[in-house]
């Protein structure tokens, strides 16, 4: 890693945004050499890691667990119970502040958007945003990231993003996280829940060309990746409209029929009925090994924070 | 441990009934040299454990956690708010296939008969079944064995398996594993709790003899072994009619007076008021030894499945 | 650590009066030399610290997790619901004893006055109090004296102790522990929160001088430390009560004007209105040091357990 890097890093790792296109591409270096088992397992032995979750996200906690153990590092956890209470108990800034008596280094998730930034004023430990209401969730967009260098160059690529667009936290972060590897995105998603403008509006001034679509047949043979989201049956009036609508979202092996030979399929998981469980035994279905990722990028950030 | 044995282990275990006597024994083996201190406190060093909790068993949770603690392994874990929303969120195929990006071996508690198998055909690594509903939990027969060799060779014995053997998970699975080892089962439950039919049938084909009593001190002289079951509230129709008939079922000083000199008492706890209290200090009270003895058998188990 | 104090050391720390003033002293400066870096971070490899909270103390296990990492041991918790269904299943003594099977330590953090006493005549291995009900909590005395002691020689100070001391356990334990060090304690509380007779006994006993005042501009100017308990709404008659008399009691930047320079602020969190943020950024503000202090206090509670 270059001493340029080492001097431009932030402290915390809030947003994406906060990453520039060369920070981005070291980590995914950095995640790629781990994955190859390049690392020193006892790299953060006698680190302690706070893992304070104020909304249960079991994979995104369990993966950050794995990754500070692979390292030789310890985690401490709040449970459920535990986070809810003490969110009652006192403000926020005074968990940070007590918190960063105990541990190394902090990763929030929190309901509300900004409580990562909010918290980084007052922790005295770097701190990591795994998810902050509708706000950012950077490792997610990072793993997603990698994911797709795995299986191509990132620059350059057509991307669908289909599902909830307007909900859809790690759809908005990837399409940022993208617009600065020139990539054009194609989205597809039900009336209502379009990317938002303020989205539009930011991968615009990056000089991002986003194509909307109408069929998913259309946009289909487009792609290099597809990047399907959750449909959550609690936007949609009612049951019967969310079946009638989730049903022309639904991605099939016949679907994909036209796709290119090497379209990758990514979802942040869990999914529900987004994907035909017949699609998984198809090549292009990346969606474990995307879930998997999630423990060398993880790797890569902390030994980047504790550098 | 032969070379045999490392041939025809299963990669997984998932009932007693995928392992033979002669790895029965070797596991035994095993656990009494780590019960000695005869084991490398490294040997797992690096390795990860997702303990996968869809019910609670604070006891058996706890105790792989300690195993894997006592080789240098770290473990993950679901907390109970967690673990039910992970099991509203998705199906278990998928959180498997999740989990076995994060960890080296997982250990499920599920509340679904057959859980345990299927996770086996998604993961790809080891799973330790943990107990699934009504079915099997093969690690509690490895340490019930286990109690009993310490204090007898484990063959040829007269074994009483008291209380609730028609829904006690543990003493079905024990009473298979016995039947490899020649024991005669006495049983003796309240009526419409007794031992099923297909497993009086599985002990039969075993060649194992079951003899059914009706008195618990006509029955009590007889044995090597009295394994206590506990006695459940709900099966009674009445609270009534579960105080009389529990009292029937408690084991005092008085009763075990006509017991043979060397006869152990088991139970795998909780308990409730099948065993009086007043029993804990006698000699022949070996259930909280039996709960101990969970932890060199889950290391056992554990440095079979990483050999 | 002289060798008179090996001896007489308890096996088990259940009350802050399980130690005399000698005790205490080599406690708090073995903490001071760990919070130097000072110690071994290896000392508690392979040692297992079993964490059974029967109510959320966030903090308090937190702190004393990370002590037991930051010495290289590791730490097995119940979550809030096992905990909660392990209650409802058998009785504290037998889960103890399974515990103690499992664990080379137990901390105990229980609702019921008396449950840590009991839970040491059960276990096989020690047990820490981390708190029973209006009982005792050894560890967040030993903190707050540590706290003191980085400040000023703990001998013959003036502590002020202000807010709720009827049921203020905390209050309670290091107004004890100073009467070891003949302090003179001020005290200022709500009528009828007031240090209860069987403490001012107790503290008579001792020798320590009692004043209680009823005014705080009265008090502040003659303390050297002021100890704020947290007021809790549900013991006054209703919100407007608890507001009138809650204003009377807050600290604010104005209200610290009269005090000597050298005092310090001390509350054992979490607080609520008790003191105005605005405090946080003056010197004198120490709580969250204190907080802090909890993990060299507990690794040097931790490593006396296993000498």
């Amino acid at each position: 890693m270059s001493e340029s890097f080492k001097k431009t890093y932030p402290f915390n790792i809030i947003s994406i945004k906060d990453l520039g296109r060369k920070e981005i591409e070291s980590i995914l270096d950095d995640a790629s050499r781990i994955a190859d088992g390049l690392y020193p397992d006892n790299a953060l032995n006698g680190k302690i890691l706070a893992l304070l979750f104020f909304e249960p996200s079991t994979r995104t906690r369990m993966s950050f667990e794995a990754a500070m153990a692979r390292l030789g590092g310890r985690s401490i956890n709040l449970d459920s119970i535990e986070a809810s209470s003490l969110a009652k108990g006192e403000t926020l800034a005074d968990t940070i502040r007590v918190v960063s008596g105990y541990a190394d280094i902090i990763v929030l998730r929190h309901p509300s958007e900004g409580a990562a930034r909010l918290a980084s004023e007052f922790a005295r430990v770097p701190v990591i945003n795994a998810g902050d209401g509708a706000g950012q969730h950077p490792s997610q967009t990072l793993l997603d990231l990698y994911t797709i260098k795995q299986a191509m160059p990132i620059d350059k690529i057509d991307i669908g993003l289909l599902g909830d667009l307007r909900y859809g936290r790690t759809a908005h972060s990837l399409a940022y996280a993208l617009s600065l590897f020139n990539a054009r995105i194609h989205t597809l998603s039900p009336r209502g829940l379009e990317l938002p403008d303020s989205i539009l509006n930011e991968l615009e001034e990056n000089g991002t060309e986003v194509i909307p679509h109408e069929e998913i047949n259309e946009v289909i043979p487009l792609l290099d990746v597809l990047y399907v989201t959750r449909l959550q049956r609690e936007r949609f009036p009612d049951s019967a409209s969310y079946v009638n609508i989730a049903k022309n979202f639904r991605i099939t092996p016949e679907i994909l029929e036209s796709a290119k030979d090497h379209l990758i399929l990514l979802h942040p998981l869990p999914r529900v009925d987004e994907i035909d469980p017949q699609v998984d035994e198809l090549p292009c279905a990346k969606y474990f090994e995307q879930s998997k990722n999630g423990v060398p990028v993880r790797m890569a950030m902390l030994m980047e924070m504790f550098r």
